[in-house]
């Protein structure tokens, strides 16, 4: 990547950039700016400027700049992505949503809410808990992420398999295109007969500004069980996850942990008193009372007859959120002990989970990689952090090679290459793997209905 | 409408055709052909030729003489669209896609079923059903109407309030669009960045022909409970709604007639002894056991509490079927006594449901027309039928009038012009009470990535 540099104090883009928002959201030597070089997966990326807009009316005219003087805008939420589909791939202006970060109206009869794309998405699921709602997708990222940033890449979250991912819960959207025109869909625009909603989520920031987003809520379970069980053996917990999944009871989380995740996040815990185990799985019931009394009388005896090391199962909210730490830790255990590291977000049919978590372990060895893995079994949705100590081109590639090894194994398992983190541009180039020429062609079209000169987060997806 | 004439037997469209479909599927002059005139609302426009394809392939050879000769091509299911959908508003061919009609894959593991766009509905969820699956989409039509159909209509139904709509269930696509290339979305092109599924569902046939289509199926409720209520004034069913939707209890149907409907039904099924109720409500609760008990304490005194004239509740899936049969008999009588029809399909937040109704009963009086309503109280969806006997001008203004204020009420209730039959011929010029020129050109460029030379079900929607 060649070395970029920022626009300069006097620049007329500087300056005219400046007239828009205000001299001081105009970033171009802070740390704002230096933290708008990278996403979450540390992809860094030097933009010519970082912008925080207030108002979402300041948005046109940075887009007519932007095409008067032809460079680039990235969107921007919290920068959490795994992808790097918020970074500037080419030199282009990095445009922070963060600040337009209003809850607009919570519409307790209609359950729904109208809010800002900065709102921090547990921000959502807080005031919607406080008028007895609840919001369910729950990316682990949700504490910094934005709403506007959870529906550009579709997150999904612990809860997916029975409550969906975020395009399951927008309603409607306002957002700018590139022709600098409000753009208005579903919930804001009803009857509009073709779903520019749908088209919108999970686009990664590549067709529009999203300004304004109507979120459907829903009542909140009556009452939950969570369960924390250990396995000495991978085989053990997979057997949970297919005699669950046999079963038909749909718990509202079932999540995987390897070994290596669970000794990472226990020493970044200090939990010391533990015993690493190969396997963990957290698994959550939710329901009324009689159903998860039905389900537990279903869930329990499968469980012990698969030889968990120790198996915890409680009702208690607080209890809940002591068992839920282990699984929230692993990102930033990963962080706190990996420089360089990349997120695989691989997702197959739940039959060959237990295929691909075996896998994984290989993968480590063949290309001298850390690994670890976890992830939502219910959906066959895992995450494989591939780690390593030293930032320079030998590493890169080793990541690089174990990556198009695991995705083309996904592949292979009837999976996909991507669960819940987007394309961005850490995948893009595996796209062929799975999406046709003609199919390829019809979505770049689509991209430029939105954005002829491909100035809006461009090289992402495409 | 000038009269138009189909193709002569020896003309160079009809042989092109007859060489790819074979002379016998090439209609231009029989009870096929004339079907193929209309759909359900009598809308008639005269095709060139009606074409039965029998295998996906030959959509494109078909496209590829469309463009050469500039003529339009009509996506048709089984033509019981209710907004023109499938019409000829051009001279241009209609492609049946009915005899497309297997269902390919029935997968109990992953709970989805493959299956071309000419199944009937019906057979879905009876497929569905026979390996203990369920398919939620009900439309009224759903023994008559192809899932092609349902998915380019976006069709919803009795159930959606619970269940959702056809959108719901759609987990991709296979079909061809007018470069005449396959297109695949969603499950058939696992990690398309951009959610072309969405996009193609409810686009009326103006974006793709559809030849495959991936359904989820999901766990079928364990036990379900009828209502069916009569009331002597609409205002007590207006408050067995609001106080049904206020009581937390989510029905899985909740259907209102007014007295007229109820009235025409009788009489077509010549059920004489039941006397003439102002509205009646259809009810159904659906899910274990113990679910239906405890809303069953809920809303059987609440029932009670508001004056019905005759309430009957019952488990018994026999009986179930003899409640429903008033509901199901209302469209075959109005087909039955009202030769010039119009059925408007207008949605209001519930709360507004109640004025609806009654502005409705004025509608008929001020334009001097047969007019009845019914639906998905629970959606605040409600079906007008504008009837009238004569089939001239006069008849189709004062039709086309009450229309108009119908659909302006609507959206004076904050509502909207479509619940779920779509834009067609006969909502199109209505669209712009609700879509911004903006969002509307946004949607026209669209199209055109899909049909450059508006030869796809031309002049719908747009």
């Amino acid at each position: 990547m060649k070395p970029a540099a920022s626009l300069s104090r006097s620049s007329p883009r500087f300056l005219a950039l400046a007239r828009i928002v205000g001299e001081k959201q105009v970033h171009i030597d802070d740390e704002f700016y230096r933290d708008c070089h990278v996403d979450a997966i540390k992809i860094s990326r030097t933009p010519l400027a970082a912008v925080e807009v207030t108002t979402a009316e300041q948005l046109p005219e940075i887009i007519r700049i932007a095409r008067d003087e032809r460079f680039p805008l990235i969107p921007r939420g919290a920068g959490t992505g795994l992808t790097g589909g918020a970074v500037a791939e080419r030199d282009g202006v990095v445009v922070s949503l963060a600040l337009l970060n209003r809850i607009l109206e919570l519409d307790t009869q209609s359950q729904l809410a109208i809010v800002e794309p900065g709102v921090i998405t547990q921000e959502v699921a807080d005031a919607a808990a406080q008028v007895g709602l609840f919001y369910p997708p729950d990316p682990a990222s949700l504490k910094e992420s934005t709403i506007g940033g959870n529906v550009a890449e579709c997150a999904g979250g612990l809860q997916c398999k029975k409550y969906g991912v975020t395009r399951d819960y927008v309603l409607g959207m306002e957002g700018y295109t590139m022709d600098g025109e409000l753009l208005r869909t579903g919930y804001f625009a009803p009857d509009a007969p073709l779903d520019l909603t749908s088209l919108v989520i999970g686009s990664e920031g590549t067709l529009c500004f999203i300004t304004k987003i109507a979120l459907q809520l829903i009542t909140p379970p009556e009452s939950r069980r969570s369960y924390l069980m250990t396995f000495a053996r991978q085989e053990d917990a997979a057997a949970v996850v297919a005699a669950s999944i046999g079963s038909g009871v749909v718990p509202a989380v079932l999540e995987f942990m390897d070994g290596d995740a669970v000794a990472l996040a226990l020493n970044y815990l200090g939990w010391v008193d533990m015993k690493r185990p190969e396997a963990v799985l957290l698994l959550e019931l939710d329901g009324s009372v009689a159903e998860i009394e039905r389900d537990h009388a279903i869930l329990d005896p499968l469980i012990r007859q698969n030889n968990p090391l120790a198996f915890e199962s409680t009702p208690d909210g607080a209890r809940r959120e002591h068992l839920w730490t282990l699984r929230r830790s692993i990102s930033p255990a990963v962080a706190a002990s990996a420089p360089i590291r990349l997120c695989e977000d691989v997702c197959v049919p739940p039959s060959q989970f237990p295929s691909l978590i075996k896998h994984v372990v290989k993968l480590g060895k063949a290309h001298d990689l850390r690994v670890l893995s976890f992830g939502h079994a219910g959906d066959g949705n895992l995450h494989v952090y591939l780690m390593a100590d030293k930032d320079n081109e030998e590493t890169h590639q080793r990541i690089d090679n174990a990556s198009a090894d695991l995705l083309s194994l996904a592949v292979e398992l009837d999976g996909t290459i991507s669960g819940e983190h987007g394309i961005g541009i850490t995948k893009r180039k595996y796209l062929p793997l799975e999406i046709s020429s003609t199919t390829m062609e019809v979505l770049r079209k689509v991209k430029g209905v939105f954005d002829p000169e491909e100035l809006l987060n461009p090289d992402k997806i495409f």
